[in-house]
């Protein structure tokens, strides 16, 4: 509950959760743990790849970690003190498990295998260039590039060839490398994507959340700090820094949506934040009304924050299925037309009559805030107002994250009293950007942004060379056809 | 969310749903999504039978509704304008699936479907009589009792056999039947399982709980009234009711965890009745402390309705885990002495320091509590005060829920300090039976309650043959024992 | 190789195999053995019942015994000394299991198991009456009728219910019952079906033939007689006869095509019997010819026989492929058209030019035998004569072969010189009746003959009452019609 | 029936069959079909690639042809009017379907996939050295060095880079090549595995063997010759022969065992050479006798050339079961002491009291020749002479069969004489290799032989790069364990 709504195809999608562990007995069934709290972050694939000082052992396998990773025998099979694992969103067919990481690599050095975090802003462009030098790939993932620049690096060390790589590619990355040289943690110099350390006795832990560090009982240490690879292995932790300093920029929608509640993500409670955020929402854009309904279960803290703030009590006026993780194709045209609620129900008795706010963390498509409100009005609400817990979304991310092309935003498309009209409120308001800073602590920099909230203010941290590239060769082909 | 909770072991689980409907094209797919609301009251098997005015059809399977009857192929196969489904908690191995119900016969009159919630207290004595007369059980389902008591009826209509079969039987039955002669549903006549009755159209509608009406969007028309028996057909609807007017004795558990908040049982909201029983255990118990904690999802009303009566704010200090619906087995050794948090993380910035009162529904063997109690301990929790919005559960359940015996159940080992002493709460309250009653809207009539409370009472409204039958038995071997 | 061919569409296929055993250690991993060297009795399900002293184990699967027989867990769960298995063709769906032996009941004396090898020919009848009584059928197999007459005879020992219930059934049945008090084996009075009886150690077994005690190592003992009853178990072997004697009539056709080549039925070996029809065909049937050449596998046994007697080579003319167990599918139209050759495929280097004897040991439909002449004819071949070892096949079997209606039986709608053109060969020839009889040593008696040739002469060993009642009843429907 | 016997595990293995088509619509539909014909070359895993003029579509299995590459929407999915396909042996694990071919690389100049049969003897070193230049392999197949020493040649057109590439390799291949530029078909230049080209309309095919240009009715052209290289596109069909000319070796154990009786191999009847060289061992071992019996399949037809040579009767003395493709696996230790005989059985009521000639077509390890002699003795057999239709097989192959190691091969670890008592036989004769290259029509050149008999005689016609690198290593390693 209160955790980001994977189900929902609405919102925005975190891609990828990573975790590892150096120097613990039976290290990857640590990482399935760790995976299994990181869940939220990726449901079709999970892979985990271990190390027992003589071979790599590694098992992927599309769907859930429980289902794929707590059997025995896989277990059993991922032998050694080391473990790196991967969760994912991933595509269908033959090639889908080809996709799903750790990707492994027997370089000349020793085996690597790779856990990424992010999305790489140049993956396309450094692909040609290898492949016109002979390398073979065999996934679609911008991933496996880092993979032949490490291979085909002139340096001669594998921490040299590492870095040698990533100071190639641009874009988003936290990733954990495993090779027999030790367990390498690093993020990008902006820190786009989360990665905390941890320690579980003498084990060292990496994962993209402290929740789970939280499931292994293991104490959360500090974050892996942006531009930082940090190596673990039998001669302790080493910190090194190749890249020059720049101001880091992390994802703040970690903080609105991606993280679970009961994380600490740069040092502050998720939880706290987000009624932090709903406070926010009460004393920028107040209403009188009956109840604060929270769209379950993501903007439950955030109802509670407004609720709080404004002294409306808070009810559930939604009651969602436990069981819509399982998704029920609607077999027969004769029931699709009916406006089934599979996923959510109106509370009726409570609502009818009743002046309601309405609480969400984020507008994407408005697919559901459409059918959220119409529910409501069946059931008899009297009047319905929306609140957002974010500012409106109106850029594509670039970073990792599976957003809908821009034209598919609807904050993208209209303004907000359109979108009041779209979805049928009877009030629409979304926080401010400088709102949401607030309620993170701090006041937003308009000239050099503390985070990447590109999302919201289309100001990209990173060149977005693929789409540039991509925008040119489109727009060469039109004046092609234009020129005919 | 906030619906029963039915992956915890820790929790009484309601055995049955059922679901059907008359006199819709496509009446198979309606069965489906209405058993999907209903998946709560019974996760291991369902399935669904059809009757096209030639043949009756069947599906049934292991597993939830969504996966097995969303498919295309499976629900184009069950056709006809009437149908009827169940789910149900089963067991394993090749026997599993005969016990999944519909149970269907063909017997010399036509085919005969029957779905039945809740279960019969002198089944084995009339299987041990209808075996010596030649009657061949295939499943070891009690509801097979009925099918084979109908068959050797010496009624000739379907509906005085039936009847005669039912005069038989004792203990709890919400029943939908079958036959090319009409559905038939029909509630034992104390009324034990709830049996709800709604349209759609010109279609009839029989369900367990009323979001099951709600999410095909038909309307409640009323309540099958306990004794009374409903035959839909193309001649209309008829009311029967062939036994002696009884008090009614409906199971009061229905209203504390059973079924969904957003219900409507007997004519009340579910979710109102949990807010009031939180509301008159801040009365009957109060407390001074910071937070007002769930146990999440069961907890959450019963904690509003506490929060609101005493003024003590309601906060999520509990984050549960969106994918236990799949449970991950902790695969060796290593790993499975941590206190390992798979469903449930203390949400620990917020608790830590704070005195804590944590709502639950109920306690059945006190092992989640333990484990809950110590997870906001290690959060750093001042003071835990538990508050359980019902009274102690004393005695096993014989008319279709499934209790452990008697001696697993904490309440029946020892007294509310020694309770509070073993989960190691600071303070222990459960509401009083009679605060139960208030909640919703009764003042109990001790000597002739209007519910059936034999869970906390001991009070049973039915002869336990069965069970009397087994403990003459055991003490007639134990004798014999003796007497050597 | 040279077994029955299971996989082709235009045989005849024996519908049942059985094999039972008595007093030995993990008593199922023999019956496993047993049910694989019989497989080609029935290939489309199997089942195997064990009982341990204190209950009944049964696993029932579709499909092959290899693959679900050989797994050790199955086979560890069918514990006990004793225990019996079946091996069936079967429809598909749901019900289909249902169907599998072998089929089981708990009756009130308790439990009975029944695997069952031929056909009831009034099973419908009495299943009619059954079922008025109050007997619920869980399957539509004609076996379970003798269980229902079992349940509700008015006798009172196992063996004399077991009496009483086969004096009403009409047919051909090996049946072996397994009960607490011992292991049965049956066959009805005229013998109709195989049943072998052989020993191991201390073990007693049963089965369809004798390849069944060569795979264990059993030793032959002789047949179950027609008619005769014998029950094994800590008493001894005692043998009853509670069947009034009458003329046996074995099925001829098991020497014909449905048994193994290396089993011995009725004391003759079955290859000897089939070399035998060879060479009586040659004899009856002479041809000047180049090659005899089988159609593989079945044909072999009697082109040996064939070539002996008439002096003209034997050669493989036609190669058979291996993989044929499984069908190949053709999935697209495109290569639908071709004259693919995916079982079979001509050895043109041999054939081109020469004039052939094919010898296949039976016509059922003729649509392989056109397909032959013509691979043969575009091999090159000069002359194709074709020889048949058995009789035209002009009348369905109603003892436990699948045989398609009369309407689809060539030999039923054409004479030889018809076929002979439908087939177009260069000449056609069947052996004769008597040839058959006396291949196996014997002159057929017209007035009594000494087997069931029903197949090829007509004539019926018992009434046909499910036939004849049909047959009444769709003339009462055409009356009907015809009085509108 | 007859074609090599792939069940049983002491025989060699070929390990792989391949087929390609250009030029027809549902190209891959042909591919499936000419697969499941050459299924005896390879069991385990079977691959589609497709080429549709825009882009390769792939399907690979574990598993038969049918029932992977029969279904419907496989089909579908592998557009195009050019395909190749593959059958092989492979491994288990997570790793095993990327060794399945046809593999396949996105080329800096296009797709390129590849089916190869042969192996590589110097695979390990090409590919060390290709490692250190930075290339990732994906899989542990030989082939993969092919299409890495493409991907990296300096060369600029496709052909002129596979040229390249293949200079560089040693060893043993038949490859179909697939690219956006052609269809490459080319076999190394000794010719060691067999590759033949056909026609079908207007397409242009490729096989290992004749039997899969039957299958689909197409006509046979000629063999691929050693050393050329064929391209097949829209220009229509060139002939290269980069490589200087050799003589050729093509293996002779394709016409011992490998292919089947109805494939015509250089040119021969494969069939009619079996029976040549039954001939010759009635020559060359003759013995007094009453039966010639086959070890089925693949021993017949050599035993009909026997039995007409020698004119003593052909006569099946062994059974064999048609359900041996799924091995039964028996389960419990209790049944693994009995001479289970799953797979043959001894026709007894023939054998008893008899001299028998057996007659197989090799001796591997020797396993199976001692149970049949023991089986036939059992049965009762008088003499048992064991004939053997190829000389003692001596040495591994590393050319693409599947050999035990040298030490396991019962003719590398002893004589003649040893081996005839060692499986308790009467007799023992091997025909000569001269008498085996006689059967084909020659006589052998023992200074230059003219095909690869290597198995028998040791003469390996090329190095054994990656044997010698092996042994060197091992030498070494020994040396330095003494020195300590």
């Amino acid at each position: 509950m209160l955790t980001t709504n994977p189900f929902d195809d609405d919102k925005l999608r975190e891609e990828c959760g990573i975790f590892g562990i150096w120097g613990a007995d039976g290290a990857a069934s640590f990482v399935a743990l760790g995976l299994h709290a990181l869940q939220h972050r990726g449901q079709e694939a999970a892979g985990i790849t271990s190390f027992d000082g003589h071979g790599f052992h590694t098992h992927r396998a599309m769907g859930h970690v429980a289902g794929n990773f707590d059997r025995e025998e896989v277990i059993r099979s991922l032998t050694g003190r080391t473990s790196i694992g991967h969760v994912r969103y991933s595509t269908t067919g033959e090639t889908a498990l080809r996709n799903v990481q750790p990707l492994f690599a027997e370089l000349s050095e020793g085996g690597f295998a790779v856990a990424h975090n992010g999305n790489l802003s140049n993956a396309m462009k450094l692909r040609r260039t290898l492949n016109r030098r002979g390398s073979i790939f065999q996934s679609t993932s911008d991933t496996e590039v880092i993979i032949h620049l490490v291979a085909t690096s002139g340096y001669i060390t594998p921490l040299d060839r590492l870095t040698d790589a990533l100071k190639q590619v641009e874009g988003a990355y936290s990733l954990l490398v495993l090779t027999p040289n030790g367990l390498v943690a690093t993020r990008d110099p902006l820190g786009i994507r989360p990665l905390v350390m941890g320690k579980l006795g003498e084990a060292t832990i990496f994962a993209s959340e402290t929740v789970a560090l939280d499931v292994i009982g293991a104490t959360y240490l500090r974050d892996v700090e942006p531009g930082e690879l940090v190596l673990v292995n039998d001669s302790g932790i080493r910190s090194f820094r190749p890249f020059q300093k720049v101001q880091a920029r992390p994802c703040i929608f970690e903080h609105v949506y991606f993280s679970r509640p009961d994380s600490v993500a740069e040092g502050k409670s998720v939880y706290e934040v987000r009624k932090n955020i709903g406070a926010e929402l009460a004393r920028e854009a107040p209403v009188e009304a009956d109840y604060v309904v929270p769209v379950p279960d993501s903007g439950v803290p955030a109802a509670i924050g407004y609720s709080q703030a404004s002294g409306i009590p808070f009810e559930l006026g939604i009651i969602r299925s436990h069981y819509v993780g399982r998704t029920f194709i609607q077999p027969t045209d004769g029931v699709r037309h009916l406006g089934v609620k599979l996923k959510h129900n109106a509370n009726s008795a409570l609502i009818h009559g009743k002046r309601i706010v309405l609480i969400d963390d984020s507008i994407v498509r408005g697919t559901t805030s459409v059918k959220i409100v119409q529910m409501m009005r069946d059931a008899g609400a009297r009047e319905v107002h929306m609140r957002i817990a974010s500012p409106p979304t109106r850029h594509s991310c670039f970073y990792g994250v599976d957003t809908p092309e821009r034209a598919k935003l609807l904050a993208a498309q209209m303004g907000i009293e359109a979108m009041e009209d779209y979805i049928n409120a009877d009030s629409l308001a979304f926080v401010s950007l400088d709102g949401l800073y607030r309620a993170m602590g701090d006041a937003r920099d308009a000239a050099a942004p503390q985070r990447c909230d590109a999302c919201f203010s289309g100001d990209y941290p990173t060149r977005l060379t693929d789409l540039i590239d991509k925008e040119a060769a489109d727009e060469k082909a039109l004046a092609l056809v234009a020129s005919r």
